[in-house]
């Protein structure tokens, strides 16, 4: 289970905004208006109805093609990357997110037809990137659709995907009306691929509906505490740094990312612009490039401290000592786990005393619970944050203009 | 040659202020103290001097493995995977930089070692990650020192890590005391491995330098208007996006990022802290991500599109309607490197609507040239920004006290 510190000051929090987040989350919770607070446990039963059908695509298929883009690719790139380390055997997921030509072709190049499951994801159906690839896809791989064990699709119940698929007689899956996009990977965006390419998903769940539970019985009052500063602090430190140390948090990092920065830049119901920025770094890293803005610039970031205590890879510094480079041998004899995390320390130590505002969230391992709890975490934080803002958390209204801009430059 | 665009209100600068920044950096130059400014130039004949070694290395090894991390791998990794689509014979190269585990363990499972050639990269020569990799690779792949053609360093003239490759006689290259790690791609640090992987680095030099050139003739002013309106508009808007419109921009991203924030976030003569923050991300993959926080959150931050007109990948998105899905059709027939490009158009187009200050960098096609043009850019681009904060752009005194607290730890 991951330890929360917050090293900031909170005992000048106002009691009242702390109990307004947490009454705003109730209530959206009970009303069934957002739907992700029931996905760690409503998705158990997906996982067991997907079971069979992963045992059979085990017999045809040895990668997964997921062509998705933003809510339908992050959260199954954050959770893969992950746990691929401790899961070897995962089938091979190929990702196809991008409108950029290189990368089409170059993730079609590792691609064997016969031995491919594609799932296509996208929530409206109609994202331009994901249709335009997929009809990319069906002609190079010359696939033909009715009745295709090999394609599967998840959308939104009723979207013109949906339609299309059951056209075709293709296997789908739903996508809840009240989940958004960026909240969606406990549902069928992330849990379908994730499970069928051999992940253990269930034990994501529990660690997710555990952290739910706990925050529900007042045992995770640092997520309220931490939400409070950020947006009351907002003015003075409009920027949020997540700094984690190791390499596997690439595309967590990303995912965080899309998740605060989509839900909180926002018209609050003044029509006032509001917002906090995500930045996300890694450790060690990125000691090498932005710590020196953090320390010595605008004391305008907050910055959160991750690392893993304990890693499955027991990987030593040798004891060996090399001539006129002694300096380094203080290190000697320790592990790698062992430099990383006292980096971490010792980084987040020198931005403490720059007076920066600093919370540490500290994995014990990395495990399949421990990525479920996380993403409730900063899903709770988000969605507190958005509640304190007084904004719409779950909308995107800002990026509609830009569509229509895009669509008009082909109208004939 | 890329061509450069400032949307964002230029009229209302200061002569006195563009002038200003213009006179520092020739001051800079003419003084000798930095380095930077004659690096297209002096390493032309730096490739012409390894040639040989290119040649030889070719019959022995397939792969180069750079052990740096910071200023000595981002430069390398950013060339590299840009020319990668278009140099697929380069030799493969494998990087160690993190103090991760799970990576290094990763990245030695890719090495032959009888095919690798090692190339370890420290300015200072003694940093903890790279001394420590070194270590491991030595063990691991029980290399012997003495008189090794297989070990490469590049360093400091005179610094513990050239002092040890003397001792064991193996091949060393110097990078100029006046160039700063982060500003040395183009010494020594990017050129010999990538020279010796088989770019072709010439051409990125003499793109540099055809920029520098212009630069100083006044025929580039919009680098000088550029740095004047950021610095002048810093307190309103802390924040530099680049939007890159390919995923080979990752990379490069990551080096404008070091490049920046550890250049221009610092305490200026009166002690007060300065900086701006850069924020790298990739177009259209970010549209569904960062998109909305710019359009309707504050406007504190500027935004600079980055897109390439032609690709060398001729990939087209079929003409093929399919029932239901009609909707996206509208692009049917054109090439995805024509959407992406028409995607950057119209998010540039919503985001100067939302009142954002925009700047527009089309390259005409992603070739060595343009890269060395681009280099060039930012690196004028980001001692311009420091003279106008009047700080020190080329040193990082902050990251030291981690260090000694790092060392503190293991202190018998």
């Amino acid at each position: 289970m991951p330890t929360f510190t917050n090293h900031f000051n909170t005992k000048t929090l106002d009691p009242f905004t702390l109990e307004k987040g947490y009454e705003a989350l109730l209530y959206e919770m009970q009303s069934g208006n957002i739907g992700y607070y029931d996905l760690p446990k409503s998705s158990v039963a997906l996982v067991e109805e997907i079971t069979p059908l992963r045992l059979e695509i085990e017999k045809y298929y040895d990668t997964i093609a997921v062509v998705g883009i933003g809510g339908s690719s992050l959260g199954i790139k954050a959770i893969d990357r992950l746990l691929r380390p401790k899961t070897p055997n995962a089938k091979k997921i190929v990702y196809f997110e991008n409108s950029d030509p290189v990368s089409i072709l170059h993730e079609m190049n590792r691609i064997d037809k016969t031995r491919t499951l594609f799932i296509i994801i996208s929530k409206s159906g109609g994202t331009v990137e994901t249709l335009s690839i997929f009809k990319r896809l069906i002609i190079t791989f010359d696939l033909v659709l009715d009745h295709s064990q090999q394609i599967l699709i998840i959308s939104d119940e009723g979207s013109i995907l949906s339609q299309f698929a059951d056209e075709y007689h293709l296997r789908r899956f739903v996508i809840p009306a009240n989940v958004g996009g960026r909240f969606s990977v406990l549902s069928s965006v992330g849990i379908v691929p994730l499970t069928l390419a051999g992940f253990d998903t269930l034990s994501v769940l529990h660690g997710a509906q555990d952290f739910l539970e706990r925050f529900l019985a007042r045992k995770e009052e640092h997520v309220i505490q931490k939400a409070s500063y950020y947006v009351t602090h907002s003015a003075r430190m409009p920027m949020n740094v997540l700094f984690a140390y190791s390499d596997m948090f690439e595309e967590f990092g990303k995912w965080v990312v899309q998740l605060w920065g989509e839900s909180l830049g926002k018209r609050n119901r003044c029509g006032e612009r509001v917002g906090l920025t995500p930045i996300s770094l890694i450790g060690s890293v990125d000691q090498h490039s932005f710590l020196q803005l953090i320390i010595e610039g605008p004391l305008n970031k907050t910055v959160t401290f991750m690392h893993i205590k304990h890693s499955d890879v027991e990987l030593l510094i040798p004891k060996l000592s090399l001539k006129y480079l002694e300096k380094s041998d203080f290190v000697n004899g320790i592990s790698f786990n062992h430099l990383i995390n006292a980096q971490c320390q010792a980084t987040m130590q020198s931005v403490l005393q720059s007076g920066a505002s600093v919370d540490e969230i500290e994995w014990d391992k990395l495990d399949e619970a421990s990525i479920g709890e996380m993403i409730l975490y900063y899903e709770l934080l988000t969605s507190l944050s958005g509640a304190l803002l007084e904004i719409n958390t779950y909308d995107q209204p800002g990026v509609e203009l830009g569509k229509q801009i895009l669509a008009g430059y082909f109208q004939k």
